[in-house]
């Protein structure tokens, strides 16, 4: 939620000028997407969207995310991507930022969560695991188990303010996870961070999937252990085993699942909650109240983790 | 910078029933506009702005907002206007916020203010003094001289955080606009905050003045006063009186000031230096830093208010 660098307009007619797009109409800043500046470009060709990599960004995984998005959307993902300019680069500089325009997707994310989404979201997510497996380059996932350390060592002092006892209640998961996590299930490049407000419908359809900047290498069925945690819980934070079964029936209707990977997946679902749990309680310890990014609920992702802790199989998710 | 409200799928199909504008293709959270939750909509028929006004609205000035866009769009001021439902109401309810849908103006806003500029802004405010002259509706400025005394002690225990004897400083100046405050100067219906970021260009032609949402009844050159500290002073707080002339001078093409308005112009641009301050100071104090509401400066204020302080007559501004 945020626009953190304003653009001059010289900056701006100087930066758009690298691109056939022609003149720009409007520029507004978009209040969406925690770690960039976005601005919605509309100019006489069209809209479009403009983004300015913020410092949470690494600029060297740049590359990886906007040719990863070229490579998608080639194989037909609908999945933006990013406008090269006349030089045949997609990525330049702007306001002293890295900076790319990449195309705008028409759709709304679901803001409540319905059965019917969560078949399509399965479908989509085998298909990009299909599309992404000739991509050449590699990005490996630092928010994987071996980074869950170091990120939980940076909270725990302070963990007790969120919930008392919260950082005992984790070391018995993170041993765990650590101990347990599969190494030898199918692996590719995944989007790691398929939430609803990454995912587009239109008229009902799945439209677009959007903001890439979390793909990695890594285990395809974690990919699917983050949308049963992202898709399949309700407000009231139950677990919804039909959406579970349409999610993951979505995606087998592309790329079954192994024996191995279908049993791995209350750990690594365990596992994904504990990703978005330790990042979260990381952001919330970190960034004072009513701050212009929008800090998520690490207690969420407790129940997500202490659900997934009770499953002894993917029979426990009705699947 | 907000979007404070969140619309759910089913409240934005119901809100949208009501009118004739095609299915929604997209809504994108906007981060602009300080008191509002806004949205950019794109639909099959075209783009529009979808506000949900906050507590900071206070939602029986509304009538006057949206009737005065109305009232202006009808005689030619390029302004949004708000859209009539089926039911010929404009203003209606979504997620529990008064709310309506206007139409979208292409254009930038400057942010880089060129002399160029100025002219054209002068001249776009005496048209709307002129167009809004048979508006009906009334409403008065709750932040004029009678609001700054209040507004100053709500913030007086505290000032000297922002810079010290800050409050002794102000004393002086806000003994002095009371007691020589103009009462009768023309007056009618000014936009009050006519900023860089409320004005919008399009090749170098103004095409857009927007947020309405700080316009009331008040003199018409306290409008220019407040314009001559939004355009005129430089970013190192020099004032620029090439920009003055330009602006008033634009102005005056349309609607000529009187001798006593143009003696008036230093104590009503103090006067808006003040009503900046002390709105600034205010939400300065009681504001945590990087909130999700950008601060501004008060001390860009102090500056304007010592300049103006400092001039003796409209020839001090260049005029």
């Amino acid at each position: 939620m945020a626009v953190y660098t304003e653009v001059a307009d010289d900056q701006l007619d100087a930066f758009l000028a690298e691109y056939d797009i022609g003149e720009p109409q409007s520029c507004k800043g978009i209040a969406e997407g925690v770690e960039n500046s976005n601005y919605m470009l509309a100019t006489t060709r069209g809209t479009y969207f403009l983004t300015l990599y913020e410092k949470r960004v690494d600029p060297r995984d740049l590359p990886f995310f906007l040719g990863l998005m070229d490579h998608l959307a080639a194989r037909g993902i609908p999945c933006p991507t990013p406008l090269h300019g006349r030089d045949g680069r997609a990525l330049r500089t702007l306001a002293d930022r890295p900076a790319a325009i990449i195309t705008f997707l028409p759709g709304l994310w679901p803001r409540r969560i319905l059965v019917d989404h969560c078949g399509p979201v399965g479908t989509a997510l085998a298909r990009l695991h299909l599309a992404a497996s000739d991509f050449a380059q590699k990005r490996p996932n630092a928010l994987s188990v071996a980074g869950w350390r170091p990120l939980m060592d940076a909270s725990r002092e302070r963990a007790h303010e969120v919930a008392p006892g919260l950082a005992d209640e984790l070391r018995t998961d993170l041993a765990a996870l650590e101990r347990d996590w599969p190494a030898d299930l199918p692996a590719g490049v995944i989007h790691a961070d398929l939430f609803q407000d990454n995912v587009l419908f239109l008229h009902d359809k799945l439209s677009g999937l959007i903001d890439f900047y979390f793909a990695c290498n890594d285990l395809l069925a974690y990919d699917i252990a983050v949308c049963l945690n992202a898709w399949c819980f309700e407000p009231d934070r139950s677990f919804n085993v039909t959406k579970a079964r349409a999610l993951v029936g979505g995606y087998q209707q592309v790329r079954p699942l192994s024996a191995a990977e279908r049993a791995a997946l209350p750990l690594l679902a365990r596992g994904a909650a504990m990703r978005f749990l330790l990042t979260r309680l990381y952001d919330w310890l970190h960034t004072p109240p009513g701050a212009m990014v929008k800090r998520k609920d690490p207690m969420e992702c407790l129940a997500w983790l202490r659900f997934h802790r009770s499953i002894a199989s993917a029979d426990g998710y009705g699947l």
